[in-house]
C-alpha cells in the first residue's frame, strides 16, 4: 500500500496529463463515468448497504443515515451531474486578457489548472464524484477523503472513476481516495506536491485542517445567514422571502438562521412574519422585545445568535435600525450569505457595501447563494474565506492564471 | 504593550474603516505620507544609521548593508512610489461583472478588500512603506514584520505611516508593525482575525511560515529562472536576451539562473553566448558537453541546477531538444519565470502550454516578470503559489470578490 506522500507524489506526476488532456478526452471520461454509474447502480447500492448496516449498528441519526443512502434515483442524479460537467466550458488554456504594452510586449493571462487539490469532507458519498469530476474538468488531480460512514460507498464510486480515466488511457492517479482518517494529518503536510486543500464540514474538521495544514486552505464553513427586514420593506415580499429562506430547505448552509426586523415595522409586521413561519413549521426563538409583540415566541439565549440550526428553528431579533442590523451581522455572521428586504435604494446600497459576506442579496432569498443559481454551473461548495475564492466555487475558481508574454527580442534597459 | 492577538484584533476592528474610506481620503493619506517622508528624511537617515552601525558590528556583508541603507535619493524613491499608488485606480467597490439570470435575478461580482494581511519580509526597509500603502489603497489593514537588521528604520517609517493615517482621522491600527521575531509564531495563529499571510524571503522563512501558519499563505519564493534557446532561435536575439536576463540586474528573483541550449545549435551558438556573457562578467558552470564545446566553462555540480545565485554566475546545459528542456524545468524550476527564444511558432505554443510558471516568455527577457513591466503597476511581490495569485501581485490581487444579487422578491422553488 502506498504511503500518503507516495499518493501525493503520484497525483503530482499524473496532473500534467490531465492538464494537457483535450476537452474532448475529458468529456469522454465523464460520459464513460456517467454510463458506468448507471450500469453499476446495483453494485453501488450493494456496497452502500454495507455502510447503511454499519450506520444502523453505530446508531446514526435518521437524517445522517438518509444522507448516506444511495438509491437508483440518487445514482441517476449523480450521473446527470457528471454529464452537466461535460457540458461546462473548458477553462484550461483560455486567454483571459491580452494587452500590448507601450514597448510592444504582448502580455496575456492564461487560465491554468490549480494543480493537485485535496478535498476533505464529511457529507454524502456523491461528493466523491461531484468534486473529482469538476476538479478534473479544470485539469486538476484530486485526493479525496470522505467520511468513514460512507467508506464502502466511496470506494465503489472511486473505482468507477478510475475505470473511466483508464478507458481514455489516463492515469488513475488523477483521482485518488484516502480511506483512513489517520492519513489526514500526513496529507496536510504535503505542501511540496499539493496546491490546495478544501475542507467541507463542521467546526471540528475546519479547525483541525487549518491548524495542521501546510498547504493553503479554502474553507467551506458554516452559514449563519441573516435576513434583515428594513423599515421600508414590502410586507408580503418580506414574508415570502423569510419563509423561503428558512423553510424551503432548512438543512443547507444558505438557509436563514436569524431574522432581523427593523423596530419601526416590527409592531405590524412581526406578528404576520411569525404566523407565516409557524405555519411552515418553524420554531421561533426571539429577543425580549419580540416576545412582547408575539407571545408564542420563545426566549432566545446568547447561543441562539450564533447557531447554525440547519433545521426548522429560527432566531428573531428586533433591531433599532439598519446600523444595528449590520453590527449584529458583523458580530454573529459567518461571511456566508446575508439579505436585506427593502424598498429604499440608499439602504440597499449601504447594506451591500457594508456587509462583508460572500453573497449579499437585496430582495431575494438567501437560498440563491448557490453556484447553479448564480450562473457558475456545478460548484464544489461555498467558500467562506476571502483568499482565492469567496462564495460558490465553480469550475473557474478551480483554476489559476499565468502570464504569457510575447516579445520580439525584448530586453530590459 | 499589546499582545500579538490584541494587535491582530485591533487590525480587524480598524479594517472596515479603511475598507469604507473614499478614494479621495486614501489618496490624501498617501500624499501626506509622501510629504512626511520628504520632510523627515534627515530623521529617517539618522534612525537608519543606528541599523547600519549594528550591521557593521554584526559583520553583515557589503551587499546586505547596502540593501539596508537609506539615502536622500532612496527616500525620494519611496515617496515617489507612494504617489504612484495614489494614482492607481481604486479597486474597492468596483462591479466586475453583472449578469441577469433567466429568472430575472441580477447577479454581480463586486471587488472588495481581502481584509487583514500580514506581511513577513527580510529585505529592505522600503518594503514597510511599499507594502503597507499598496494594501491600504486596496482597503486592507496590514501587520508588518520586517527583518531585525532594519529595526530602527522600520519603526521610523511606520511612525510616519501612522501620522499620515491620523492626519485623515483614520485609525493607526490600519498599519501596524511587529518588532520582535518571537511574535511571528503567535501572529501565524491568528486565523480568526487575519485573512492572508505573505512571506517574502528565503527558504528558511517560507518553510517556517508554511509549517506554522493557520492562515492561508501566498508564498513569494525564489526564482530559479530558465532561458531555453531553441534550435530555431535568432542568434543575436538569443545572445541579447541571455545577457539581459542574467546580467542586467543579477540580484533579483526574475534574473536567469540556468541557460538551456538546444543541442542542434549549441555547436555554433554556445561559444558566442559564453563570450558575450563572460564579457558581461558572468562566471559559467556547465554540463560536460558544454565544457567540451567551450573550454572556459567550469564543471557544474548537481547543486548548480537548483541554485538561485542572485549573482553573476550562470549554469549552462545543452539539452537534446525542447522536450528535455521542459523536463529540466519541471525538475529544477521554481514556477517563477521561464523564457524560450525561438522562431518556431509551434514550439513557442508548446512551451507556453507545458511550462508551469507564473510567467512564460517568448523571445523576451525573464526580467519582464514584474508588476510594473506587465502593466499591473506597483506590486507587493511575485507569488510562486497558484492559489489566489500567481506571478506579480498588484493592487487587484490584494482584493477578493463578493456576489451582489438584486431581486424583486425572488424566492427559490
Amino acid at each position: 500500500m502506498r504511503t500518503v506522500s507516495q499518493i501525493a507524489e503520484a497525483a503530482r506526476r499524473a496532473q500534467p496529463s490531465i492538464a494537457a488532456a483535450t476537452t474532448e478526452t475529458k468529456n469522454r471520461v465523464l460520459i464513460a463515468l456517467a454510463s458506468l454509474l448507471r450500469t453499476n447502480s446495483g453494485q453501488l447500492i450493494k456496497e452502500n448497504a454495507r455502510d447503511l448496516t454499519a450506520a444502523n449498528e453505530a446508531g446514526l441519526s435518521a437524517a445522517m443515515t438518509d444522507r448516506l443512502r444511495l438509491t437508483d434515483e440518487r445514482i441517476e442524479g449523480i450521473a446527470k451531474g457528471v454529464l452537466e460537467i461535460a457540458e461546462l466550458h473548458d477553462p484550461v488554456g483560455r486567454m483571459l486578457s491580452t494587452e500590448t504594452r507601450p514597448n510592444g510586449l504582448s502580455v496575456g493571462r492564461m487560465q491554468i489548472p490549480l494543480g493537485v487539490i485535496a478535498i476533505i469532507f464529511e457529507s454524502r458519498p456523491n461528493v466523491v464524484v461531484d468534486a473529482a469530476t469538476l476538479c478534473m474538468k479544470a485539469g486538476n488531480a484530486t485526493i479525496l477523503k470522505g467520511g468513514k460512514e460512507a467508506h464502502f460507498s466511496n470506494i465503489a464510486l472511486a473505482k468507477l472513476i478510475a475505470e473511466s480515466l483508464a478507458s481514455e488511457g489516463l492515469s488513475t492517479d488523477v483521482v485518488q481516495l484516502l480511506t483512513e482518517r489517520s492519513q489526514v494529518h500526513e496529507l496536510l503536510q504535503q505542501d511540496e506536491t499539493i496546491d490546495l486543500v478544501i475542507p467541507r464540514g463542521g467546526e471540528g474538521l475546519i479547525h483541525y485542517v487549518c491548524q495542521h495544514s501546510r498547504i493553503p486552505v479554502v474553507r467551506h464553513y458554516k452559514g449563519v445567514c441573516h435576513v434583515f427586514i428594513d423599515e421600508s420593506a414590502d410586507p408580503n415580499m418580506a414574508i415570502e422571502i423569510a419563509v423561503n429562506a428558512k423553510a424551503q430547505r432548512p438543512g443547507v448552509c444558505n438557509a436563514m438562521e436569524t431574522l432581523l426586523v427593523h423596530s419601526a415595522t416590527a409592531h405590524t409586521l412581526l406578528p404576520m412574519l411569525v404566523a407565516a413561519l409557524e405555519k411552515a413549521g418553524v420554531e421561533i426563538r426571539g429577543c425580549e422585545q419580540s416576545q412582547q409583540l408575539v407571545p408564542s415566541i420563545q426566549a432566545a439565549t446568547d447561543a441562539d445568535w450564533d447557531a447554525e440550526y440547519l433545521d426548522l428553528v429560527l432566531a428573531v431579533r428586533i433591531v433599532r435600525d439598519m446600523e444595528e442590523a449590520i453590527k449584529h451581522i458583523e458580530a454573529h455572521g459567518s461571511l456566508h450569505t446575508e439579505a436585506i428586504v427593502t424598498q429604499n435604494e440608499t439602504n440597499a446600497q449601504v447594506f451591500i457595501q457594508r456587509v462583508d459576506s460572500s453573497a449579499v442579496m437585496v430582495n431575494a432569498s438567501t437560498r440563491f447563494n448557490d453556484g447553479g443559481q448564480l450562473g457558475l454551473g456545478a460548484e464544489i461548495g461555498i467558500s467562506t474565506s476571502k483568499v482565492h475564492a469567496f462564495g460558490p466555487m465553480g469550475i473557474n475558481e478551480l483554476t489559476s492564471r499565468k502570464f504569457v508574454v510575447m516579445g520580439g527580442g525584448h530586453i530590459r534597459s
